[in-house]
């Protein structure tokens, strides 16, 4: 039996049998298996001092409580460098630092019944309308202030959104923090691919009609975190590695990956993509979404890593069951790292890259350069082949 | 807000939870939310005295080791009174019974390979085809014996196997019991709702080429089945309760369900239909299979009781990861029942049913008597609707 | 670009474009792809004389139409040789047969309502209770007559079964015949893998009550479908090909797969598996169910040959969208193929496997004689391996 | 029956059906009849001169060259006046305006070999890297032109773009028209719900690095899209609708469905939901992710009006099989609408939008106006609760 094969020994689960002892013992085959590797790859070699780690977040997870529960206990133990996330995760995440009520209740409810009664139903969970309508009082309430008032991309909003946000958590007592609170306190800088897609950008949307000069500009988020994973390698002397952590897939996913392609294709600079690939999805390869996209498809694409392809893993699971456990299952075998304090090395970061590109730019230019102008050329020059 | 509604209020998972904890205040929403309704409904509702639990049984268990590590334990602690299950599982699961060896890698290996190499992949699991080749000859030498010359149903057939392999267990030592002996020790009969599909069946088929005198009689495990739902209803002075508890779906689930219909539709009979509908599976009801049919539309078959349809649960998510937890979850919070031992009572159970079916045909045929006789009718006597 | 590929050339759709265009044109990439695959491998290669066509069908598609709008004249056009169902499959298309009324609606109901209005649900499809009681007196009525009172396997019972329901149409002037009279008519056997699961097994338990001899032996079948796999490799001088076209997945698609292993496994003749492997489903492979185990894997246990593996296509949609469409594509562009009627041949085919099969065991006994008695053996006489 | 209820009446196929014929007759139940249903509703009310129709597009759709052989139709028929897309869609839209070359292949290709050949793999589409690079080099050049060293939303962005590649589609010769220029020449404006992410963003990123003034800012888009669905109501005398139709789901499905909420929510005007809501994907409603949730849960957001929800589909099917069969059917059952060009319209609509928002905040600030200072307030004046 080849190499890669370990003996199934099976033996009954006794009662009193630990999270982590039943993960790692009866989590045999199938995506029991795959959570089992996502446990153990991250606790012993993700989660280790060398590697930068970005987590992209798609799906309903802040609403679940999830945010309080399991990210921001990863993020406060140094385990989560960089966040990429739907513009929901973040807004709903600040309902429960403003000491709102959600309520678990269940998927087959009357909607109508809902809307007459000025509920808002996500699934399973259940609160008032004025839950939005609070929040967003209160989004438009700071975004008005003079910090918020130029160009920005969307970690320096958030890390300052967040500040409020823990102001407003300390003044309150909440016992708490939620992972906007968490990220700002730790330097963790937050991205969203989406800028204008969320409650957020629909608040920074209205009160742009009053007149406010905030801008989210996302060409700043697309060169801050290629910067980040480009030097990511720098770590350990430069035998740093990067991995990708995706919970769920979407656009946040996507605006993960995209930094190594980000670095070769269109910078033009030397990368061989992200060395570790650990996703949790239900999404399926064949049907057409980036989100069921498969860490081997990226290999194509100088997303990940060809040397790492056995440094990925996807579980087809529930976000929902994959993410406590995890969560439970590191913060036990793991400890804590350092924080790495990305966001207060944007700047740096981004501009060695800037010169990293100017410089490979001036490079190509000159390599380019056609010796004799071609018959028929796209408007970049590259002659229009036969097709 | 409403009464079937609670707060959500997150914190922190502790870096050392336990496996019960994390279920209870973590899985609050979508599937883990499902998943934590169905080991609290077990644990303090279904798994209790005067409930007859059926286990259905789809989707390759006994491989992964669950046969020993989960579901044994189960059946040992009284929580399970019945099983259907499929043919493939019993027969991997004798496997482990034998001593063979079965590995655990990963789904993206060469099948061409492995077929040349004489190795056989169920997904991530991976053994040599000489374990088939043995379990067969196993099987067929004992098929072979007196006590398999003549007709039975699959509970009969399978509790004299079930002894044949304990035999064995004991002559090797082996520390633990596979699913098939100990259901024969715990008189947990087991039916299989497709005889002939598995390689069980196989073997069956292929001695009878030679002559044997075996005969799997389905219509037996029909009206057993039917029988045993019948007669949950005796427990506790008339206030049993029937419970049925899906792995993946399938052939199956149908047959464990249908028990209901048989007593009403086909027998006659005043049945209400199952009490608990606990459903893990990734099939969905859009599609087309009988395992993505939902608790509701088998209250429209009368295969569940309308009365019960708040304590049915369907979690989709992958049965390896739900099917140890929910195990550890109730070994954990809950007190062995004591066994039912339905394997010894099914005789008795059926012929009572019987006499019932008799009396209750005898009613209607009475009164169904056409007073004159229709211009066109059925075979069956009823008169053809112009349709 | 490497041989297998095909240049993708967009050209706006049609008004008035044909199906068969649409889906050689434009049908060009994921699961449309696939299921253009399958309706140029059926129509090209699949549906011609040469190769035995086996069907395996789970899922509501009588219930839908299906029965007589697509799977009739595929059979009626020679198409399909032998056919494994699942009971109800057969059971649903007799309401048609005996011109009852099933209603097309939609899936978001009240099904305790229905209940009470004595209202059956198939997912969108709803249908008076009293569809079920006229069907199943139909059923047993017919199951008392002198035909049934002996022991049989599925491929004979439902000849017989299809027989009653055929006249019936006759007699009632009936303008389409369904799946099960359109089988009897061409001797295209039906089998099923589970014979006590689904109304039909239900109605002869219920006269195994009264006294019945009825028996349904699920080993007949085993060995009557290994037959004709086996006996497939005879057509065209020796160059006859297999094919399996799986409609859903469950227990009828391990059924018809098992073919081959209980050649080559179990009767130890040679044996290099199917062909073709061509399958309609929503489950995936890694979730524990055969549903989903894919056509590679089906290699390694010898269900597939490995030759044909580029003869395989999955396609991951809904049976009730892919059947109609690949139905009228063949339909179109395939001449119909002459009966083989198998169920006639069934007996003959029967006994030249069972010689085979006791002289292939003739030789094994001798060659697997041991030359000195192991220090412990299985009953079977097998060493006991360490493990 | 109730009068929902339509009676299955089932004939077989015919040999030379229609594709309009084989939809409306064999299109019976489950997912079929959704897709059905989609192709009756678009064609029958939802392509007609009243409504207002939004699209959103996720997946790979423009690479499989649905780009140019479905949506672009349906764009110059009048049947889409809006569109959110993900970049990447309208990325690799360019390239078939460019000529290059894609290829037709299958998903089960070695990656790691791909990236030594330097070929990139869309699931089972195949193309060289140069493809990107030349697609990068044109975007390049093109953004630094003047006409876009400004401030913009993505409508205007892609109007501009498209414009370029129409220029260029002319120079070649090229005889279809790509996605984006079909929508720059029929004032069809396209947004994106996340500007940076796709390569298109990529490259916008890479020229700010080089000192470019353009910025892309998607509070314009949400003002716009806002706009867009709010005045939809004015058409046809106040009678107007507005229609929502997911192609996948994603961002761009929570973007189309939040200018509802943006109306009332967040703008504070009076607004009543979508009127149509269809949808195909693949994704469901249980697992957390946006692209599940269901018509009836956006109800209880208010994003889809309750009296509508009878107007609601969601077909679970790959989009690559339904988008092609849907384009097919409504070219060939409906008349083409004339063109809203709301692309011209925009400026106007948001400048109405605005005026209604500050009357409307005028009006709130007075009726919310505290008569005395409550003891703590948020930021925003409300009241803290006890929570």
């Amino acid at each position: 039996m080849s190499a890669f094969a370990t003996p199934i020994i099976p033996a009954p689960i006794p009662d009193n049998i630990s999270l982590t002892e039943l993960i790692d013992k009866y989590f045999t085959a199938y995506n029991s298996a795959r959570l089992r590797e996502i446990c153990q790859l991250l606790s012993q070699r993700v989660f280790q001092p060398e590697v930068t780690v970005g987590l992209s977040l798609s799906g309903a997870m802040t609403p679940t409580g999830l945010g309080i529960s399991a990210l921001a206990p990863l993020v406060r133990a140094g385990f989560v460098d960089y966040i990429i996330s739907t513009g929901a995760n973040l807004y709903h995440d600040i309902h429960y630092a403003l000491g709102m009520d959600l309520y678990a209740a269940h998927p087959f409810v009357d909607d109508v019944q809902l809307r007459k009664e000025s509920k808002i139903r996500i699934y399973d969970i259940i609160f008032g309308y004025d839950v939005l309508l609070e929040t967003d009082a209160f989004l438009r309430q700071v975004l008005r202030s003079e910090t918020f008032q130029r160009r920005m991309g969307t970690a320096e909003f958030h890390y300052h959104l967040g500040r409020y946000v823990r102001e407003l958590e300390v003044q309150r007592g909440q016992p708490h923090s939620c992972l906007l609170a968490t990220a700002y306190e730790c330097g963790v800088p937050i991205y969203t691919s989406s800028p204008g897609d969320s409650s957020i950008g629909m608040n920074v949307a209205a009160i742009a009609l009053e007149g406010s000069k905030l801008i989210i500009d996302p060409a700043i988020d697309v060169n801050e975190t290629a910067a980040i994973a480009y030097f990511a390698r720098e770590a350990a002397e430069g035998n740093g590695k990067s991995a990708a952590l995706i919970i769920g897939g979407g656009s946040p996913k996507n605006f993960l990956l995209q930094t190594q392609p980000q670095i070769h294709e269109v910078l033009g600079l030397e990368e061989r993509g992200h060395d570790y690939f650990i996703q949790i999805t239900d999404a399926r390869p064949d049907t057409g979404g980036l989100s069921g996209a498969v860490p081997s498809e990226a290999v194509s694409w100088g997303k990940v890593d060809p040397q790492g392809l056995r440094d990925t893993v996807v579980c087809y699971t529930d976000s929902t069951i994959a993410l406590p456990i995890l969560t439970a299952y590191c913060l036990n075998r793991c400890r804590p790292r350092p924080l790495k304090r990305l966001y207060d090395r944007r700047g740096e970061m981004v501009e060695r890259l800037q010169q990293l590109y100017l410089q490979a730019q001036l490079q190509h230019k000159v390599k380019d350069l056609p010796t004799e102008a071609p018959v028929a050329t796209y408007p970049c020059g590259t002659p229009i082949r036969r097709g």
